[in-house]
């Protein structure tokens, strides 16, 4: 029997509910989509399409909503109130909300939430405070509001847990490593665990097969190096900060950097230096660096079309530390790579950036083909690359709400 | 006319003196050298060689000896007291000391040392107050007791002062990035500046002609990626922690990991965490990670030729971060590359690093000759690659103490 399956994504200024139904064993089949952006830009806007039909776009909202949560009850109400949208009609036709949680620690596989694991995931929030909390405060109001639906936490970490020891240990005291579970975990999994598949099947491989370097850009960037179907390297650690830069964050710097930028004096030694607090820290480098920082936006599409020098400079550090990985990358999978993947907004969007890499990457035989790298991107993974390569360059549209649903109508035990 | 010139290296735990007679515009020529270790783990001790002649080795001393600045005075009296040693029989006949200084800010060359550069030094220190405090005391001294006797900085950082703006700048606030000082310096530059001069000469080829990837492998290691004989980019940044690990560096981590080291609890919520003050953070990093941290020594040798799984581990961390760097700097030089490079005392001694980074980097066309890896390294510049392959293996024994010599002998200024 077909059931109702929400997944929601729950960003740092926005949250996205996508309505799916699904038999068990079966890929979901998407019914609807809505979405309010602008939480920390008010006024939120809505988006809400149904099927092929958009229902509005760009809708600026009155209601007072100042939350991930109140966002989350505002669609809700929405979906159940829309009498053009029968699937949902009242609360209980919902059987699974499967929720993205950045950091799922070590867990490995999706989870069913209950009162074990929310504590759990809720300890888990002390390693990525900025980024777990708005997914469990909704996950809160369910279990409260609806005790009769069924919530899944799936993990964007949970995909790097293949990452061997000696890529993801942190040369430190390992006592307090251990403690402390200080290693490299990895995000975006949920994108690179889509990304491995509908490749595989483009290219008419088994999983298993099939070495990939990917590139996740949107606002939040990270690099992946996917050798047989699973992930080897990721640049993010820790937490979401290290690796590429963002819209808003840094990306790896010195770690001494944070020490000497939070001085509030010109002399920068130890005794005249503030200590800095944990969250003041993680802040400034997670919001308010990256390209806003450099140049006063978080559009890349406006930072990429722009000849203003701190454009420029903000497009040449982009390209460079992606450049950075794709070597890095590259040696570690030998050289045995299927093709290099662009995925995420940015991944998706800019043909610059992707001819710009494929330019400085000819030395490892990546080569783009400019009209098909100009052509708008429509399938789900589509070809930029010169047919004769030695390696395949391709764009993939990632769909994180869709693989979320997947796992919980493909897996017998989560969709109960 | 000869003079006689000092060449100065203050270490974490120990200094070391080199003599050189030269003259304006000639390379010098080496006439002793004397080293004391240990100095952080006593008693330290003593090495003295004069010419071919080995004075005396690992000769315990029972003075106390507790800074650098002591350690220098000892030796100094020891080259003045040392009848067999005529170059110098008084203060008055040392010329010229050269200092190596780690951070040189925006210094491009060599400085001549006055009341006005010793400010802006000390006032440099305070961006690496682990690295230029030991060299500043010893100048200090100097300047007071051997008033005569001119004194020259020369930089780690400033052969990275070419390196280009898209990489040496971080993408974070930049009107406090200027305000501060903060973006990618660089170190072991003055090794660079020896090697790639020793390598073009190798290689028969202009300096402004050879690109090579050069890794700098000692208990501070770091990557260099030099391209037509300048620096294109290193992997280390505004302090020497980013980067490869080393004896007790952790290199790049995530920056927000130190936060949660610290943490003197489990939970590692911001409010349960104490704040961290930049000079404990710094030294968590840069004295208490990396290869001591994971194994309990700091001797590669010993980590290189055990088979325990920490020192394997430690081993293949190692390996992994030298491999991300060496594709990195592969892209960032568009494949052109003369030659990789090893250097330092990991660099000239571990023939199974130098090995597996090879057989790792075959994908880019490296090779080794196991017979020529196998030699004991005697040239300035060794190959070890296979002939017929399509970039150089090279293993270069490079010389800071000749290097910061040759600097005030090759310059006019500087020799006065």
């Amino acid at each position: 029997m077909a059931k109702i399956i929400l997944s929601v994504n729950a960003g740092s200024s926005s949250v996205k509910i996508s309505v799916y139904s699904a038999e068990q064993g079966q890929e979901p089949k998407e019914l609807a989509e809505t979405q309010i952006d602008g939480l920390t830009a008010p006024p939120p806007q809505l988006k809400y399409t149904r099927g092929e039909r958009t229902v509005c776009k760009d809708k600026k909202l009155e209601e007072k909503i100042s939350s991930q949560n109140d966002a989350f009850k505002y669609m809700l109400d929405q979906l159940i109130g829309d009498k053009d949208f029968p699937a949902i009609s009242k609360k209980e036709d919902i059987a699974i909300v499967c929720h993205r949680v950045v950091h799922g620690g070590d867990y490995e596989t999706p989870q069913i939430i209950n009162e074990d694991t929310y504590h759990h995931l809720e300890a888990l929030t002390d390693l990525a405070p900025l980024h777990n909390a708005s997914a469990l405060e909704i996950v809160k109001f369910l279990i409260k509001e609806m005790p009769d639906t069924r919530n899944v936490a799936v993990f964007d970490s949970e995909f790097h847990q293949t990452i061997p020891e000696h890529i993801r240990t942190y040369p430190i005291d390992q006592e307090i490593a251990k403690k402390n579970k200080l290693r490299k975990y990895g995000f975006h999994g949920i994108s690179y665990s889509f990304i491995t598949r509908s490749v595989a099947q483009y290219l008419g491989k088994k999983e298993s097969e099939t070495s990939l370097i990917v590139l996740h850009l949107g606002s939040g960037a990270s690099a992946c190096a996917i050798k047989n179907g699973k992930s080897w390297d990721t640049s993010m650690g820790l937490t979401p900060l290290a690796g590429l830069p963002g819209a808003t964050r840094s990306g790896s710097v010195d770690p001494s950097l944070v020490f000497h930028y939070a001085t509030n004096v010109g002399k920068l030694s130890p005794s005249s230096t503030e200590s800095l607090h944990i969250s003041r820290a993680e802040e400034i480098l997670n919001k308010e660096a990256g390209w806003k920082s450099l140049t006063g936006t978080t559009n890349f599409g406006v930072i990429a079309s722009s000849d203003e020098p701190k454009m420029k400079l903000a497009f040449d550090i982009f390209l460079d530390r992606i450049l950075g990985y794709i070597g890095s990358y590259y040696v570690t999978l030998n050289g045995k790579v299927d093709a290099l993947v662009f995925a995420g907004g940015i991944g998706e969007k800019s043909d610059l950036l992707r001819r710009r890499v494929a330019e400085e990457t000819a030395c490892l035989g990546f080569e783009v083909d400019d009209e098909l790298n100009k052509k708008q991107i429509k399938d789900v993974v589509q070809s930029v690359g010169k047919k004769g390569a030695k390696h395949g360059l391709l764009v993939c549209q990632t769909n994180e709400q869709f693989e979320m649903a997947r796992y919980c109508a493909i897996d017998e035990k989560l969709f109960g």
